[in-house]
């Protein structure tokens, strides 16, 4: 049998996870909060499911959800999508990006892609039968070189990925980089896939700079956002997109043959939960407590690392405790002493080691504390 | 922008439901219950909310929901599947569909196909780059001619799809159906694609012909099921798929790729409520009687179809009435008698016309009271 993906495997969420549970570990690994998601949004789905929205919903979401997510983006970021035809709601951002990725990279076509990177971008271009054009974030605070961007630029150059607030190295893009881009893209067909899943949680007062704010970035960009994320409810699987039609049409087609329509009870529970903003706008300020928490747990430690701008991630250098893998140390760190993260070197170009790991902070405080004491240990 | 599917467009369904939304119609069009999913199924959703399992879960399901279903199908149909490499859980049987055939299917590979069909199939293999190879059932109760398969076969068949129950048709394939395909694949390296989303819903004590209980079948196959269709509650988004390690290991990839998991307090809730077998084993009397009553009812209108062996759809002839495109028939039922319902020319090759409507009988009595009192007048 001839593989689509033969390079494919089992992602690094799977494994680690799988090995927390199986050890008992403190899980510091895949992305997802160890606390509640708000007892009212749990009951705004009961209240659904009682009230009878249980069957298939419109295809592209029910029209309370579509204007509610249309104005929130209005408000916070300037700009008006059409409600009808260019937003939906998916499976989880993962669904997003795959549609989005499918519906316009053809084979042959070049897509550029910041490393380190979220592990289903190059997976998701390569099942298109694109080629992915790696770029290396640059320095300590891992910016984008924009000379290297342009230089990079073909004219197979069918899409650039974005992904601010930046996991896993917890960066974020400035206007000015944004600014830039706008510039690069201008008289191109390139089209922007804009990875905004952690638009919420973003600290010490830094602006989230969404494509959708710069008109020649929106006019272009396909922006995937997340409700797990946002709201604590990552075992839901419910996100969207929003895109101009001429680009929401082509997605469409992928949307409606990977799943057609998502969880109507859901839709209905946050189409009501969103009427108060409070619900995500202190969010950033939430999670920058758990970040300066779990930074302030770890002084003294022999793990090293620039704090977290946004995302519920730290990446830490661990260079003075061993020169092991990371993905070995990762793996010794949950079987000898209960401690589950994710080795930074599945994020780089063929893996590369730099001797880093990935801490999730969405953590209640005991959480923090006891992990804290394990790795203050090493 | 060149699209990957130049042709496709918004699903029937969505019109239809759409159409029959706008106008305030009585909704016999897309394939849903309008009467509810167990009020005990709707509260292990929120139990297991309030229990705290609202962040992912394993990438492939629970295990608990993974060994009831593999229990089920092993008592059922006599094949024991491996609860940890051979069954995920995914957005609706939609997406297990389309991962099924993105994953085997490659740019020539052709797929056959039987006509009338679900709408998915066809794009799903465009998609994939492969070319439908449309094989016409035969006669009125719609058979296949399993010569004219053997004939279709060629050296680039790659994968064959079959729907037992079928919709559109309702009718099933019979025991002597499998054995023929099974003989007929022998030897070969050809996929089965086996949509079993009615399994649950076949009448007239008719017994179920999964592919599952063939072995020559099972080796090959990849067999789809829906928890929507068999426990009213198709706005849960909720299916799975079983197939032989050596092909779930390549529809993973998909399934990773396209959705990652899938919602997690529902895999609790259905590993729950499906230890008591009654809950699908009582669901073929119940929808006999519902495609009974509606027959009954249509008794004496110049509608005419062969009763239904399965699913929960009818379909009728109209030709006594009008010579109408079922299209524009459908459409006027909808906006002047406020009754919608599905044209079946969409299932057919190039959408040939054969004045037929489909009906969707999974309706409370008062619905197809009034229901048939419109096509009555007709
Ligand atoms: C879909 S599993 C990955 C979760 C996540 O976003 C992360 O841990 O990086
Ligand atoms: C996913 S919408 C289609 C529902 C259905 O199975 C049908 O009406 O045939």
């Amino acid at each position: 049998l001839p593989s689509k993906l033969p390079a494919g495997k089992t992602s690094i969420f799977s494994v680690m996870s799988g090995l927390a549970r199986k050890h008992d570990a403190i899980d510091l690994s895949q992305g997802f909060p160890n606390f509640e998601t708000d007892n009212h949004l749990k009951e705004l789905v009961c209240k659904a499911m009682k009230e009878g929205y249980n069957q298939y919903p419109p295809m592209n979401g029910i029209p309370e959800l579509r204007e509610q997510i249309v104005s929130k983006i209005e408000n916070l970021y300037g700009k008006k999508y059409d409600e009808a035809s260019e937003i939906i709601f998916t499976a989880g951002a993962t669904q997003a990006l795959y549609c989005a990725i499918n519906a316009f990279v053809h084979p042959g076509d070049e897509v550029i892609v910041f490393k380190p990177a979220y592990d289903s971008y190059e997976p998701d271009i390569k099942l298109a039968g694109g080629k992915p054009v790696l770029i290396e974030l640059k320095g300590r605070d891992f910016k984008i070189d924009w000379e290297e961007v342009e230089e990079k630029i073909t004219s197979k150059t069918r899409m650039i990925v974005i992904n601010t607030p930046h996991n896993p190295t917890g960066t974020v893009l400035s206007k000015s980089d944004m600014q830039r881009l706008e510039k690069l893209l201008k008289n191109t067909n390139i089209i922007l896939l804009s990875d905004e899943v952690y638009e919420h949680l973003i600290f010490d007062k830094e602006e989230h700079q969404s494509a959708s704010k710069f008109p020649g970035l929106a006019e272009r960009a396909i922006v995937c956002a997340s409700f797990g994320k946002t709201f604590h409810n990552t075992g839901w699987k419910m996100g969207y997109c929003v895109a101009p039609e001429v680009l929401m049409k082509e997605i469409i087609k992928f949307h409606q043959a990977t799943v057609f329509c998502v969880n109507h009870p859901m839709q209905r529970a946050f189409a009501e939960y969103l009427k108060n903003p409070d619900h995500y706008l202190s969010l950033g300020d939430f999670y920058q407590q758990k970040r300066d928490k779990f930074l302030e747990l770890m002084e003294g430690s022999k793990f090293k690392g620039t704090p977290s701008k946004g995302t519920y991630f730290q990446v830490m250098d661990y260079s003075e405790i061993t020169d092991e893998h990371d993905v070995d140390f990762a793996k010794r760190l949950i079987t000898k002493h209960g401690l589950a993260s994710i080795p930074v070197s599945v994020f780089h170009k063929d893996g590369k080691d730099h001797k880093q790991l990935r801490f999730c902070f969405a953590k209640n405080d005991e959480t923090l504390e006891k992990a804290t004491e394990i790795l203050h240990k090493l």
